[in-house]
């Protein structure tokens, strides 16, 4: 079988300051489809094209960052096979009952070495993208709401142990790294950036070295074009969204990128572009003295906030 | 691990009936790269953006067409299984040695059940696409000259069979259908085209039922943007290449095409578009009074050449 | 003064069949915003990004075509002007009364030597794009609502003595020729399709020799990218309009192309792309045997609905 | 007759450091067609789809800068009668021979209120764009060298009474006023940006008020779509172009822009979009406060270099 294990990005949960103000902007603004709210208040959107109930949870808390990020995987023998390789490998993991979440099955939770809380699951009950699987339209009204991302596709975590980290998903999971980004050569060149991917994108997931556990950097939102970039840049003018950088290209992955903030201060991202690799390819490597072009390939700006705010 | 088994479309070698003029316009009009010639006098091409050596072969002949297509899996213990699999289901295999192609390793070659030939390999050099694997630019000259297609992405055959060969790539080849076209009511709405998968492309390779065997309907290179296929669609008329359809939009897979034929009469797409479907969702449908929308959805048109002419 | 006399396509009536179908065509699927219903029972549309009150404006009747076409002058002094021009090359002109039509003064009326009803105006009440005039957004939701056009652009029309046409509109009306057809070598190579500009836009009005007089090709729409024009395409599909050609490019004046009926079989256009020509250059020439590629570039296809049909 | 007096950009006179590091940077960089080089050692360009000879002229300095911009008129009648009204208006003018500048008629020169040299010509040879005149087609190899701008679109001069610019362009030249930025509130909102056009384009020319006269604010060139701007961006990072800003869109005139810096330090612009006004429209005001979003309309930023870096 050609997919296997890991397959994508399920879920995030964001801490966020108001929930009233954030679920208007996540709906209005980004252009997710809310899809229900649960008894401890939590609000749950999907981006139009995914077929599973949801992606992205908010849920209110005095600080802004992500309580957990959630993986899907093939099927519930696949979570078993990784409990089993988690807990060969020493890593202590839990059982969330289904139903926890809404419309979702069990989750196996661990810690990375990174201090992410991270998950993985095996059931999410689909309500498809609003077109049907009979002759259906290329799009509908839903891909013109807001910023209308097609899917949650990736997210960019801040925290220790990088190497460990890497070594779990490379050697647990079933992830490859696709590119990496290098240290100063003084400090010896250690992978301080890893992009990692469970399919044919650029990145499922990444990691950047950082002093904090548990730290956010972006969850990334796809876009279809540059064209639809740019529309997201326009909409995040009309709603004076406070924009970290872009729109540019990134020399890692070629994605072509806006970074945001939400009203909390979580980090987001829009993108499109990329390529599609493959596990026999070799990893891209981005040296330290040529960061700022594989960060803003245009300019070369070693952006500061970029670098170092995190939620 | 993630991604197992077959993993892309890795060669088609077409029958063209003149050498030369066929050379000059895939490396000039479709802007492929050549990379070799060998002692038969076989030509050799990749996509820019391909690592791989080859992906295009052509050979001299009296009739246009396709001897053989053949897709790149994981590593060796894959070619191994797959041959085990294969027989154990009563599949003649044979193996093609190492060498016959250009930088190539060996090949498992089959015959479908629509008259195909078929073929598994794990090693072809890595050439790379001239952008270095160190600090890379996200294009480079290669991505201008001609069509300039980044790869080789699917193939479309018809032949007779169709259900078997679903069954024999779902059930060995461990491909999932993505996309399905049904024949008329009257006739039982039989599935007279299939778009399977082995990634999160939305084909790797489709099939339609046609009463003559091992038919090729055309070979497909994958553009980035919709603006480039207007570009190709540019370059077309630019060289007076007979377009059969496009550009348009297709309402299966949702790409963003145009087909054309190549000197010899061998059909092409380039294409931009789609989605990223996943081993979970269920597939879609065409019914066949609505496959016109299918096929060209802005216009509905059922396209005669396109239903009918092969090579 | 840079900008004089005539100033561009003002308003356009169509006649159509059934006025609450086309009524909701107009708004909902091509997106114009309806400004405005008469005594007569008119109604009115604006393309979002117009200034004037109305440009389309729509007319119950028996048969589909075009009733006449309104060319904004820059004021009343050109208005005055234009009348004693054309009265002093015998062109017989009367002045309909200011508020005949919802929101627009004076109109000067003649017949072009093609049979069609012409009008200049120079009032027509600004009710602005919506946008405001104080630090406005780059749009608004009216440019998201239907194919939205940007603008009324231009008309073809169809019918005798295009030369006479032509010499009317250089000679008196102050456009001037940008490209044009030729017919066929052995009839001399007459011209027998015109592109006129008063601007800096490739045509502001067209003319094809066709033996009825008054006869309408099309309306056209302009949008601001292909990516747009392909959106217009999927809106086509999902509302199953009938498509005449398109997407594609044309050769003459370069214009990124769809070209569709409405609900009474008026011929209307959504286009992208041109160049901006300027007074001092030379026309460009398409000769009867390219005429192909000039009207559909990528396939040279002479789409015989489009020669054919008119309303 | 709809288009008289001042036509367009014909051209401008830059100071560059290093001719034939400079040569070499409009040439493959930017993308212009070198055309000439005259006897004092200045070179000549043009962009690919204009037909004049000329529109970049580079000439060797100690510091970098415009020497002087010149537009081009409808006809030598207009040239006369504009020197006539300069004239009894006060302004002086002297005439530069024909052939001072390789293909270029006789111009007529004069200084604007903001310390410019500001020039007025009526013959430029036309050499065409390379692809004929008769069945073009819509582009050619000139079109994907470098960044490829199709025109020389507007320069941005910096100066001091802008308010005395304002009205010779409009009382005497013809322009009028497209969008203007005010300056603060407790100034009384003086006009201290202002963007004329004598077109249909959103600007011809523009002005911002600054101590020092004759500045150099940037050259533009006109790209045909936001996904060429990204290219160019894209070229800019191969060529590790210092950036100013973008690529993003402005709110003001809704240009989709990336500022960047030649090699000897003088800003030029690639941009693509805008809207296309008309005489009878009213000019569009940004505010002081709001002027970070009429420059960077997503981000809002008062970019400290674009307001006060000039050459």
């Amino acid at each position: 079988m050609a997919i296997t294990g890991v397959m994508r990005a399920g879920h995030a949960q964001l801490r966020v300051l108001d929930i009233q103000v954030s679920r208007k902007f996540y709906r209005d603004v980004i252009g997710l489809v809310e899809t229900g709210e649960d008894a401890q208040g939590r609000v749950y959107f999907k981006a139009w094209d995914e077929r599973d109930h949801n992606s992205i949870v908010l849920r209110q808390a005095d600080s802004a960052g992500v309580d957990f990020v959630g993986y899907r995987v093939l099927d519930a023998a696949s979570l078993d096979q990784f409990e089993r390789d988690l807990n060969a490998r020493g890593v202590a993991t839990r059982r969330i009952p289904a139903g926890e979440m809404l419309e979702t099955g069990e989750r196996l939770r661990f810690t990375l070495p990174s201090g992410h809380e991270f998950e993985l699951f095996a059931e999410k009950a689909h309500v498809g993208n609003g077109l049907g699987l009979k002759n259906p339209p290329p799009w509908g009204p839903d891909a013109e709401h807001g910023m209308a991302p097609v899917r949650f596709d990736h997210c960019l975590l801040y925290g220790p142990n990088v190497a460990a980290v890497k070594a779990l998903f490379t050697e647990v999971l079933g992830f490859r790294l696709v590119e990496r980004i290098l240290g100063p050569v003084e400090a010896g060149e250690p992978e301080v950036g890893i992009f990692l991917s469970c399919s044919n994108k650029t990145h499922d997931i990444a990691f950047v070295e950082h002093p904090n556990p548990g730290k956010l950097h972006h969850v990334s939102f796809r876009l279809n074009s540059w064209e639809r970039v740019q529309r997201a840049s326009d909409i995040m003018g009309m709603n004076r969204v406070p924009i970290d950088m872009g729109p540019t290209r990134h020399g890692v992955t070629r994605g072509e990128t806006i970074y945001a903030w939400d009203p909390s201060g979580n980090r987001f991202e829009t993108f499109a572009g990329g390529y599609e690799p493959y596990p026999d390819w070799e990893p891209i490597t981005w040296t330290f003295d040529e960061f700022g072009h594989g960060l803003d390939y245009p300019t070369g700006t070693l952006h500061e906030s970029f670098l170092g705010v995190v939620s």
